[in-house]
């Protein structure tokens, strides 16, 4: 994709001070700018760099007065980071939805619709009875299961795999490998020591917006449904059990794990490797530090626990600094049975 | 797929009251019944969602009578929750085996045999020298390496790997983008700080009614085998190291973590995220608390561990109780010792 | 592949006595030999299975003196282990290189070279603008999203995934379902508790002699590069954060996460389920235990760390055992308070 300068400031509502004509394909931080780069200047600790950088065009602000000649066009705006973080979300989104088209060999069974300005990489694979909504992105490798359906502007990353019966909202973005509907891990023990497979017949539902990672598992519910609700983020490597339903705008960091029939609320927020027991929930505006062990709910809103098992954050942080000293306090309780010897 | 309410009676060995050429191709909870859905009750506190269901037919205990008027069709068995597991089972049997024959284009190497009542979905592949058994099932987007065997009515979802040499038992599930066989771990140091690859040249045995989680990953021996016993069941995200064995019967949760050249024992149960040390061994009906860091071998059977360092369960839960009140528990050393030089 | 025991003899510098024209396709330990494979005996332990062996050939030391017949040919090398090592690589160099060619159907988009030797197999994809070395292997179900550069002799198991504009190196291994730049986890918080995807707009480079375990994931930068560098060798189920930098030849277990922004130096070792957080940096030569979480840099190099909160290791260990012992130092504390009361 390739702009020119002046295209980039009619964008961001700016006004341009040299060739406006210069060709950009590329952002860049104004450190490591290249020809055809665009970067900004917001933190005058930078200031140097515009100077000596190879960008073609540079962000700044409407105040800003250069003390040296610059070589970059400049584009003066109100406020150049805000500028700049708009044009990396418009790139950003350009790029992510240009593709549109089939390539082939691609598969796409009977009975399913596929809306408008949709991508279907080759290899993907679209089941029987389908829904796929407008501008949706299927990159290559993706599975689609059976009867699903995907909302509009939704994007599946490479080797995704979406199964039958699931469903997924608009705006959501599913990266590679991430699984959604899996089993759940359901096993009945047996008299002779041997497990019988719980059917698994549910299915997972991801409201609008939400994100799911890399290699990310979402089990189906036994019955019913996994419900991950509107704008919740979940990052890479996490298992989410069968019947789980984790709130809206909740944001969950990298190979936590999450058991069967719990119900996390919305606009939590949950540190990387954390885990949370089965069949318990977690109140809205908890925060759970990075490895905790939670084992019961949480019933209050708005708490911060940490720990294995967890408790409150600033109690968690006080044993931990004497987990650390046990040592110590082990010889202060041996000298005080010393002591207690000699008084005797 | 859809039956009469008739052949649902004769399958679960049932008296019918009502309709009995209602079509049903659902089954559902009581409360979630709709036309076409078939539920059951069980637990006599459900009984007022059954004066209300849309389900077209309920099973019912045979002892029950009804206090109200039902719209649905009832069926009269002995155990009402065991003749809807059954019907459960049914189900998901037959929707679990009911794909035959090939789609295109799929891939299928030299001097590779394959069985009756096969699936071979789009995107799979199958390379040289493969014994693929009766009535397996090979989802889209499968890899199948050389010389690999699997046998008789085993499902392969889609995205699995199942990498050179390895052996699949029958009745086994291997879930989504699960990689079976993948290079063990193992680089020896040189004196100039690189590291060399040590070849990794054997395999994984998956014994019969193995059950792997989507995305876990099975490393394949150094030499030898990595083996997985018969009716062992791994949930999602598993880590398991090459050379180590895991028992019969043996339940693993998610996200948990074996290393490399370590024995499990049979009829063992280990929670989500735990972490065992490598070249040791688990006694038979070992239990594992989540999150428990093993690093010593477990030789009386039947215990149940937790921790990390990992203990005995109860000691465990009581040293997890203090560390709570280490601040509490320092106080007191404190106050001790200020009374000790009051003392002096 | 097939040898015969001259050939073998030859490439490992050794004396045939016996048969040298045996064929020879298997590698196997001395006690599970069969017609066709070669083994070794170095620790003389094992001398007993000589005598027994299937082995066609066992390669043995020079100074080596049978106390009875033996039915396999002997090579008599210098040292029987290192000969038998020298054997093993050199069998998975020619086994790992071995594939040539284009299976069908497979994707290769325009304006991308592909180098000599190359192995492209069916349901492969590669994007537009992409350099391929030579001798690359690229396994079924590969993705090679756009502007990707691909290093002589790297070897892409099946079903890794690769996103645009990333680097990978020569001589690099990566496992199957490998993920290397998916999007980073980043997201600002609007007033309305809703989140806002920040454009990741960076990638990942990996140099040479790099190794990715199966199931791992290395997010792209958000501006700027993720950089894994020279000889680095990542395990399983791993999780590496944006604009993460792992050093040369660092070792990291199974299952463990860096989150973003974090520098983990040169020839460290992290053992498997470790948490490092963000943002911070670990010196050269250190070493963290298995499930440890580090929140603080390490500065000074060459130290052995452990525990949540982590702290030096043998601290560690003097806390982990009192951990255990507290209920024990709970009852001294208050047979000290009691005492304390007779006292008064």
């Amino acid at each position: 994709m390739e702009f020119t300068v002046r295209q980039i400031a009619a964008l961001i509502n700016g006004k341009v001070q040299g060739n406006d004509a210069l060709p950009i394909n590329q952002l860049a931080k104004i450190e490591e700018g290249q020809p055809g780069s665009i970067s900004f200047l917001s933190n005058l600790k930078y200031e140097p760099f515009l100077y000596t950088t190879q960008a073609s065009a540079v962000i700044v602000d409407g105040s800003f007065e250069p003390k040296k000649p610059v070589a970059a066009t400049l584009i003066f705006v109100e406020n150049s980071y805000s500028a700049f973080t708009r044009l990396l979300e418009e790139y950003h989104r350009q790029m992510s939805f240009a593709r549109v088209g089939v390539e082939q060999p691609s598969y796409l069974a009977d009975n399913s619709t596929v809306g408008e300005q949709v991508y279907r990489g080759a290899f993907s694979y679209i089941g029987r009875n389908c829904r796929i909504g407008n501008n949706v992105k299927i990159y290559p490798h993706v599975f689609i299961g059976d009867n699903v359906q995907i909302g509009d502007n939704t994007i599946l990353h490479p080797g995704v795999r979406v199964l039958e019966n699931c469903v997924v909202g608009s705006h959501c973005t599913l990266h590679p490998n991430a699984v959604i509907g899996s089993d759940g891990f359901g096993f009945a023990p047996q008299p002779d020591g041997t497990y019988k497979t719980i059917p698994q017949l549910g299915n997972v539902i991801l409201e609008d917006h939400v994100s799911v990672g890399a290699n990310t598992t979402i089990d189906c519910a036994t019955m019913g449904s996994t419900i991950i609700r509107r704008g919740a983020k979940l990052d890479n490597l996490i298992q989410i059990g069968h019947n789980v339903e984790i709130g809206a705008n909740t944001v969950i960091a990298a190979q936590t794990g999450i058991s069967g029939s719990t119900k996390i609320g919305a606009n939590c927020t949950i540190g990387g490797q954390a885990g949370i027991g089965g069949h318990i929930s977690i109140a809205d505006h908890t925060r759970i530090g990075a490895q905790s062990g939670v084992g019961k709910s949480i019933k209050e809103p708005g708490q911060a626990i940490n720990g294995t098992p967890s408790q409150d954050l600033k109690e968690s942080l006080k044993s931990q600094v004497l987990i650390r000293q046990l040592p110590q306090l082990e010889k202060r309780i041996s000298a005080l049975e010393k002591k207690g010897i000699g008084d005797q």
